[in-house]
């Protein structure tokens, strides 16, 4: 039997803290002079109530001590029960959602994916769109810390290779976890008013200021704009494309560079492959728009930059509907949206040091191939690869593919065409954010699915956030015995 | 330094003996009484002379033992040589068609994907569309051979599992080869009899019965009309989905059934999962036609399972334009071509023992994680699987869907929409045949495509065949030194 109650009393803590959180929006809705205040102070006044006494109710077993069991419980209940008190502003406020509606937002947010189902994000008031920007962000530290602290212990996805990496806490699991998380809130922290800032400098106002760069430093990419970037074509692609792609960077690097030591930081092969990646691709759409569609070089190569940046990254801001460049732009956003950035960020998909195993797994076969009776094994940045390390990237990999497959098919299911359900899961799996075609491309939103989609839709992208392994573990009979 | 003579040699031998077989073609046109049959006897010539020429000159070094190098030369040289060959009567006769329409069909062949270029099938002479039929036969026990005789020595897509299997003639590997072509093809000339037989029961004319069964115990799908199975809708689709089925089994089981006996057979974990998931799918897709599209029992059973049976085994026939029945079935038709049907048989894509190999990792990442200090190995079918197994199946799993990616890209480049260029790559790399959309969904053929896409389709087509692997290795410096 798995005791819920250590479970239980962080999930209230953390649902108390979100709840406090929001008389930000709070007073964001009284310095904005309109009468939505209310709903927020409601919210928090309920969040922090039953957040505290869900864990109040949990508190007579705190031993700090925590068995894997419950590590996987709790990182996926902190990502299911969180969009349920986020979701409250926007079904009593302005916004007047379902729950639907409401939840799928909340989702998209603290999953960092960004795609929305609300329109006229213009006129919304000032506290609920801040209340977007600020559910992403939350979102993207916590994701963050779960990836250095948790999945190595968990060994999912390969994420062990990291296990011995910078924090050289060892002990109990909590602590260690809450030691990482307040090192990555420096540097989370620092990044955000950065980014701020250099909006600032490229003409945002502050309220536009602060929530894109909540949204940019956690790769979410919600926009208080409909139109998105389209309102920031110029200068502030530039901007938004530097800290996308150090939002992008495995984090625990930063705190090694602000402990002094950045050597670490400039011999990660994760790195390296992934701004040759970035580099490479930039180029290619810079090319392609010169030649294909006959742009100017200094207009081509920004909004290529731009982009490209923002869906290698997650983002999934749109400056421009990339749909209206033909269709190798189209089929080529599609599949960088399969790569992702670097493991240790906020950025989800597949990730670059995956591929890096992948590849080398490949060229360990060549090797054997040619000597067969030689010896090889699987290396990756120094370290030899264990079969467990190969056998959990492999198991990542058919999880993705295969979710990919089932999410599509159940989409098509609720009569989605194909484009719209395979961009759709795609996007979901990989919390980009925008799809493709008419409906949930970068000129769209995903506002008129049907229901039954966006609940298919929220499911992947908690699944996906969590890199599918955490809650597909929850789902077989071995978890819940002995 | 490679040696090239001993491939050469069986090169020419096999090139002259697919010349001798264009005697048959030339006899159906002078039995159709029509002006083609010098086509053939020209082309005939001309192959056979070349085939000669090149065992010849190859001759002097033939000593049954090939290195890893050889075979993969050979492998690959054989399905890149036999298009160039077998594209002679699509140039030279009725079908007149261009050097790039006619090595893309002869390709289509070889490889059993069965896309075509030609329109108009069903007005073309008796000897060009036998010579179609004939070389997706020939492709389809070629497979074989190699997927039982070498890919288990080169150790490529996992397929090592396989070595020790019902061919104990331990020993130089042509040797072995050729008693393996040898005993599968009793198997496969007695199915092929058998499906001529049952076609010409339920209807079909002498001539329509064997190239459809050619092009079925091929799981090929080449058809001699453009509506392909359109004119044989009732009893000829059960027909075809039995025989379908029975080609996509391991024909190593076979051969033991003839050698008496039937256990292995029975005991083949991958032909009991792959029974349940056929069994599976007919019934999810007879039961949407019931409850979406208000079809009948008997109707909607038929249409499922003949279509559903045609695409997992990569077959590629259609009887209808399922695109028409709504969105599900075409996403689901395109994710079920990405499985394949059995290891050993003619069928492409990953293959159902790949899909339960790493299913058996994930089963196994589970158990680590619930017990971090247990020992767990991956097993397969009673067998603990090394490393070097599982590696090599997540290089094949890898390379397919970077390869999918990748040609993708590239089709869009040369102007292709999104559905035409992933469904395009898809159909290519897995040998199913038909695409989706428009241009070369099950409605319609790859005519119209530009030259480029059509050598790209091409270049798909061959590394689908050859597991990837076999054509990727010769791309690497490593291969060409020492
Ligand atoms: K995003
Ligand atoms: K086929």
């Amino acid at each position: 039997m798995i005791d819920f109650r250590p479970v239980g009393y962080i999930i209230g803590l953390v649902v108390a803290a979100i709840g406090a959180s929001m008389v930000l929006p709070m007073m964001a809705d009284l310095a904005a002079g309109n009468d939505e205040a209310g709903v927020f102070l409601e919210a928090a006044v309920v969040t922090i109530l039953t957040g505290g006494l869900i864990a109040l109710a949990s508190a007579n077993s705190v031993s700090g001590r925590m068995e894997n069991r419950q590590l996987f419980l709790l990182t996926t209940m902190v990502w299911v029960v969180l969009p349920l008190f986020g979701a409250i502003p926007f079904m009593r406020g302005a916004t007047d959602a379902s729950f639907t509606d409401a939840y799928f937002e909340a989702m998209s947010g603290v999953t960092t994916t960004g795609a929305t189902v609300f329109v006229g994000l213009d006129d919304l008031p000032a506290g609920i769109l801040l209340w977007r920007s600020m559910l992403q962000w939350f979102g993207g530290v916590g994701i963050i810390v779960v990836a250095m602290a948790f999945l190595p212990e968990l060994r999912v996805g390969g994420m062990q290779i990291f296990r011995s990496e910078a924090f050289e806490t060892d002990g109990k699991v909590l602590p260690r976890a809450a030691e990482i998380a307040s090192r990555i809130s420096i540097v989370y922290v620092g990044l955000t008013i950065a980014c701020v800032l250099s909006y600032l400098a490229s003409g945002f106002t502050w309220f536009h200021a602060v929530n894109h760069a909540l949204t940019t430093v956690s790769t979410g990419g919600f926009s208080t704009h409909d139109a998105s970037f389209g309102n920031y074509q110029g200068a502030p692609e530039y901007v938004a494309s530097v800290f996308m792609v150090l939002a992008s960077l495995p984090f625990v690097r930063y705190v090694q560079i602000l402990a002094g030591s950045a050597l670490p930081f400039y011999r990660d092969v994760q790195i390296r492959a992934y701004f040759w990646l970035i580099a490479l691709l930039i180029a290619v759409m810079t090319a392609y728009r010169l030649l294909a569609n006959g742009d100017h070089f200094t207009h081509a190569l920004r909004e290529a930059t731009f982009n490209i940046t923002s869906i290698i990254t997650g983002t999934g801001y749109a400056s421009v509907d990339y749909q209206l460049w033909g269709p190798f732009p189209v089929v080529l956003f599609f599949f960088i949206g399969l790569i992702g950035g670097c493991a240790g960020s906020t950025c989800c998909s597949v990730k670059i040091f995956r591929y890096q195993i992948l590849i080398a797994a490949i060229a360990t076969q060549i090797r054997r191939i040619h000597s067969p009776n030689g010896v090889f094994q699987i290396r990756y940045g120094g370290q030899t690869l264990t079969e467990d390390v190969l056998s959990s990237v492999t198991a990542f990999l058919t999880l993705f593919f295969v979710s990919l497959g089932v999410f599509s098919v159940l989409l098509s299911a609720t009569g989605l065409d194909f484009v719209t359900s395979v961009s759709g899961a795609a996007t979901a799996i990989a919390n980009v954010g925008p799809g493709l075609g008419p409906i949930i491309g970068p000129a769209g939103n995903f506002s008129t699915l049907n229901d039954m989609a966006k609940w298919i839709l929220t499911f992947a992208m908690l699944c996906g956030r969590l890199e599918l392994m955490v809650v597909f573990v929850l789902f077989t009979s071995r978890f819940w015995r002995g």
